[in-house]
């Protein structure tokens, strides 16, 4: 809607000027959605691309004084539609505010802007012996957009998600008032936690412009173990007792048969496990350990290869080094296999670790049912299940599918997103499954934070 | 007042039969406080003692319709004034209400009800090989006190603290309604996460019925290390030094030269340090380690000792497990030191670590400034510094000068709580130097939860 770039363009000419406030054509395309599967690009009214929190801030007032929605954007890799605004919105795009403000190597934290990306956090933290330990899939992601969709990935197991990291926040409320939250420290008990409540709320209650993360020394040593068990039982069933083993693997990651042979066949990879293994193998683990010490490393190693070999494995193999970071960094890119062999959809549920199996046999039965594909692998350790799910263009077929996924993931006490976020693409659903009290709860919430309703309005509700 | 209680026996008559509302002399004067040092006992009109949920929820609902104020009760071992009730209110005590439900060895969590005791927990959990491990000073508090102060204590540098171990709650909201948050997975972007929010909100949210809590596998061995040195400067800048080792410290704890020596007196420690040493050494660090091996301990301690010396260290002593114990216990003891010694009042600010000294150099000058004695010891790991204030009994002196201790911590970029909490006692502290905007912001998300404004309405606010 042309008015409300006006009116935006009456309260910051000077964006205009330098050419950071943008409409029509020159607000793209590459502005009207994310990367998720199910929701439809929409250009925006405006795209506006600060270079400050004084300029956010500026904007933000003058969109809760005119009622125009705003939708924030970090480098638009969600996959929910988050990022997706509507025809009237303006986008606050925070590809200029990307900078690493600080290293604080004395506090053990990072001073960061939202725009900024994992993977140039993670090179500047390389030089300081310091690691910032999430790593969802993506490493092009935004730490903004990490925060707002409180980032998973496979690291959750040894070291949390992105909540557990978010120290401080500098934020701008939707009426232009900045305040900051938390700070360089662990412990606080000094009003509500206003930083945890912001962390995944997916651009709902403010724009985060500035993140204090914290940091960890970055241990020099990996090692990667893949155990072929016979069935997804077996593999879940392992889980507890290698964590009960004290030796805090970094990573635990089962890969079904499917997804094992689509990543072969996507990166070629070549794991060395013989034929005979192979076929009777029907879900692998991967388990990667860490440590300062090489020697401790390597005996880790060879405890957790028998542990695995007692526990039922058909065999263990510790892969060299370039063969791991194939798998792992496959196994990342699960998506965009699953897009490049155009799933319909994908879901991101996380159920208790125990249940996995439980919850997997449901999927087989619907996927039966509904005469639909549905694979995927997850993060074993923490009972987070990707699936593809590959069921045709119909979207009333798929709508019954994930209704009946969200639903049997919920009756095991688990939710929709462990790490993917509600967005747009999955707030019907969402709505549908939650308890009323909690979903009219955080309605209030919302409000407390933003009572013109104008912070991306589509979005989980 | 008389009033209340029976508008509430009228509600739950089931009750007054049972003997678990009570009113009058049976409410009995250990309802009326918690330790806080500075706010007198209160008694309130009724005391319940539900048994169940479904109690708790008819309870809230009564108390919503007739506007009583209501302040939940854990064991009481609270130090700002979180559980003294108005003379109006009704104390809502989970004393009966403190079984463990459900330890869950696959999914590694706990399922707990509020008023049981971190030392029963712990006791359960020792014989799965499983450990709970945020470790406050007293643990004879609750699990419910814990979650509503967000406690924290010594192995936060290692574990975080309860924030980081809260999975999922039920909760009873103000007008009786029944709410599930969480669940027992780590992971999780659905919907904003109001456990997240109720942690540290002091019973000012709503009831805590239920926790489920992550657990970690219990390592068999520890080793303590004490090392004297000359300044306190010194002491905190070993620590971040000690941290990128990555010898992954349990406990990294500061003792200055005056709570050492009260320490000493109090339990008649001997540690073996010669009087030479002793007679250079202002400040002591100590540092915990443990291991699932015990040759890597052995070896980390070495590696742990030659570090220390060169960071500075007077001298180096690894302690005897009995004097560890004693040592580490007479710490967590500190707050009963300084009351024995009659404080007229403790703090507990965070500041970052490495902003400890300063802080302490801005302690020294006030406690000139004022003639005051300000002593104290503190979370070397987590720059949680803990103080006694003898001033006297003048409270408008007391006021100045936390005033101004509390104002020197914000300056530094810390909090005036990092564990305790705001309570009453700290309440108009924090009013004055909190940002109003934040303030009102958190009165809001307080309406959202408590329209009514019942739940414990003389804190934090």
């Amino acid at each position: 809607m042309r008015d409300n770039f006006e009116l935006l363009a009456q309260a910051v000419p000077e964006m205009v000027a330098a050419g950071r406030l943008l409409t029509g054509e020159a607000a793209g395309d590459d502005y009207g959605a994310d990367e998720c599967l199910t929701i439809a690009s929409t250009q925006p009214a405006a795209v506006a691309i600060p270079e400050s929190t004084a300029e956010v801030s500026a904007l933000m007032a003058a969109c809760e004084t005119h009622g125009i929605a705003v939708t924030g954007r970090g480098s638009g890799t969600g996959l929910s539609g988050a990022a997706t605004p509507g025809p009237d919105s303006v986008v606050v795009s925070f590809e200029r505010m990307n900078q690493v403000l600080e290293i604080d190597t004395d506090n053990h934290v990072a001073v960061v802007q939202p725009g900024l990306r994992l993977n140039e956090l993670d090179e500047v933290l390389a030089g300081h012996g310091l690691v910032y330990p999430v790593y969802p899939g993506e490493y092009s992601a935004s730490l903004g957009g990490n925060v707002n969709t409180n980032a998973g990935g496979m690291r959750a197991v040894k070291y949390g998600v992105t909540r557990h990291h978010v120290l401080g926040l500098e934020m701008v409320l939707p009426g232009g008032e900045v305040i900051r939250t938390g700070g360089k420290f662990v412990k606080s008990s000094t009003g509500y936690d206003l930083t945890q409540i912001v962390v995944g709320s997916e651009g709902t209650l403010g724009l985060v412009t500035e993140v204090t993360l914290k940091l960890h020394p970055r241990l020099a040593h990996q090692a990667t173990v893949l155990a072929p068990f016979s069935s997804l039982g077996e593999v879940t069933s392992a889980v507890p007792r290698i964590i009960d083993s004290g030796i805090d693997p970094l990573i635990l990651e089962y890969i079904d048969l499917m997804t094992m042979s689509a990543t072969k066949n996507h990166v070629g990879l070549e794991l060395g496990v013989p034929d005979e293994i192979e076929q009777q193998a029907l879900a692998y683990l991967v388990v990667m350990l860490e440590s300062s010490h090489e020697d401790r490393l390597e005996a880790d190693t060879e405890t957790l290869a028998i542990q695995l070999a007692e526990l039922g494995a058909l065999d263990v193999y510790v892969l060299p080094a370039h063969a791991a970071e194939q798998l792992i960094s496959a196994r990342e890119q699960a998506f965009w296999i699953s897009k490049a062999n155009n799933a319909d959809d994908i879901v991101d549920v996380v159920v208790p670790r125990a249940q996995v199996p439980e919850f997997m046999e449901r999927v087989g039965a619907l996927a039966n049912e509904y005469e639909a594909w549905i694979v995927g692998c997850g993060h074993a350790g923490d009972g987070n299940v990707h699936l593809g799910v590959f069921c045709g263009a119909d979207p009333q077929r798929r709508a019954a599918i994930l209704t009946d996924l969200f639903a049997s993931a919920a009756s095991l006490g688990g939710v929709i997103s462990a790490e993917h976020g509600i967005g747009g693409a999955k707030r019907d659903y969402y709505l549908a499954l939650e308890d009323p009290t909690k979903i009219a709860l955080m309605r209030r919430i919302k409000a407390a934070f933003d009572p013109s309703g104008i912070m991306n309005p589509e979005t989980i509700f």
